[in-house]
């Protein structure tokens, strides 16, 4: 992670109790990680809306196989925008329905559309896309890679 | 505000240079009062989602005056409700374009579904419901009002 | 409203009888209505997300009236700001909660910058901005004024 | 798809001149399917908020391998729900990110605690749950399987 800050915080004691009650239902052993997490969304959110940020996410497809030459044109997108997609799953579901997610990397502004161009595919009933960064760009917005052996 | 607790959190120091960069672009002065917004959000998602939760809101209505008795149906789904209905202000837009805004005070689910009766009707042209709730509730979720003095 | 255009779509049955049950609950009486407020939530969501774009919204503020002198830094703010700022109303929610929301009107970056202050106030426990278009703004983007008389 | 309807709607000309611009720019080459994109939208947000209903989904991780034992807690957080996971796909963004992708099955309430325990886990920096539903379950909530062949 790098070097480590301790900060202190004043807070209302009874939003702490109501605070501490909340992460210890969602199964955080552990304050200062909730903290980060928190932190995290924000800085994610607000990198994933600039069109040039590097991003990477995920993008969920729900589609029924035997429809309308469906698996060839989502085939065909993936090749034409192959810079964008590292790997694919795919999940059957039941007898009809399919469930594929891609890994993709690039530009957010550029992600955003291959998505809508998926999501848009006549046969494909449901898609979503999510952007996030990497760890070291949340930190380094302007992305020079760590070279620091651990 | 009651009785404030102090706490210390651990953090990346690249992730904390990170966050004070964003909150200062965002206006924040104290890194506290952004650390307790972050809080805030968070509880207030959670409670607002719960049916018979109390919350406050908002109801934003757009919609042309002109159209369908709008005005009569507006006035009358509002006092059909008028248990949920503090107060109402309108601003006339433009020559038909009305915004008119209710500040609503109730249970989370009868709120949801009366903005969703008022979205719906013929002539309002878009709606958009915010719901929170009333500073205490945030910190006392099981809601005996406080009585001390100040 | 203008012209009329009917047109015609094809639908899966099953998945009509599931939009048709949907929004019978969220107490639509016109299947065309229920899809023109689709569309116009879509348009809406792109049209806010263009910072030069001209919005209409509501900035919801829940906040604490006895702290921090946050009644004189709101209003402070809100001078500042009188250009975007169309009216305010407000709502004693408690012994020590107030609501109090705004009619906001001007560029979206703008607008949403504003209510970042607002919101980040110290003393201001949680707020929100919707931001939608005014009725015309929706179907003329690029926004002369109708003059045309009803 | 099974049988298939059609419906005439009635729409402001402008609007629907909008609306045909935006769904051109996100590559529709036709309008039923905009539409049904719309509608199914709409009806997984219904479905996925009911705690009890059968959800397909994704959660998508960010972390770094090195951190804490990450790997073996991710590990173990599966196993012991390995009813609801139905496969996980893995990519080594750099140096220290991975991205890990989990396809998920089961009721939404229980899915929803296991992405929070996964996303809640020291060393996962960022994370989010994708609930669907098949498309099946859109159309037929109370859920019977087709048998009919195609």
């Amino acid at each position: 992670m790098g070097v480590l800050s301790r900060i202190g915080i004043a807070l209302d004691s009874n939003l702490l109790k109501r605070f501490d009650h909340s992460i210890a239902q969602r199964g955080y052993t552990n304050r200062s990680e909730a903290f980060r997490d928190l932190i995290r969304d924000r800085l994610v959110a607000e990198q994933t809306a600039t069109p040039d940020a590097i991003v990477v996410g995920t993008i969920t497809l729900i589609y029924e196989h035997h429809a309308h030459g469906i698996t060839e044109k989502l085939t065909e997108a993936q090749h034409e925008n192959h810079e964008l997609v590292v790997s694919t799953s795919h999940a059957h579901l039941d007898y009809e329905s399919c469930l594929e997610v891609l890994i993709v990397h690039g530009k957010s502004a550029k992600v955003a559309q291959f998505a809508d161009r998926l999501i848009g595919l006549k046969g494909v009933q449901h898609g979503r896309l999510v952007m996030t960064v990497p760890a070291h760009s949340i930190e380094h917005p302007h992305g020079h890679k760590h070279s620091h052996k651990h």
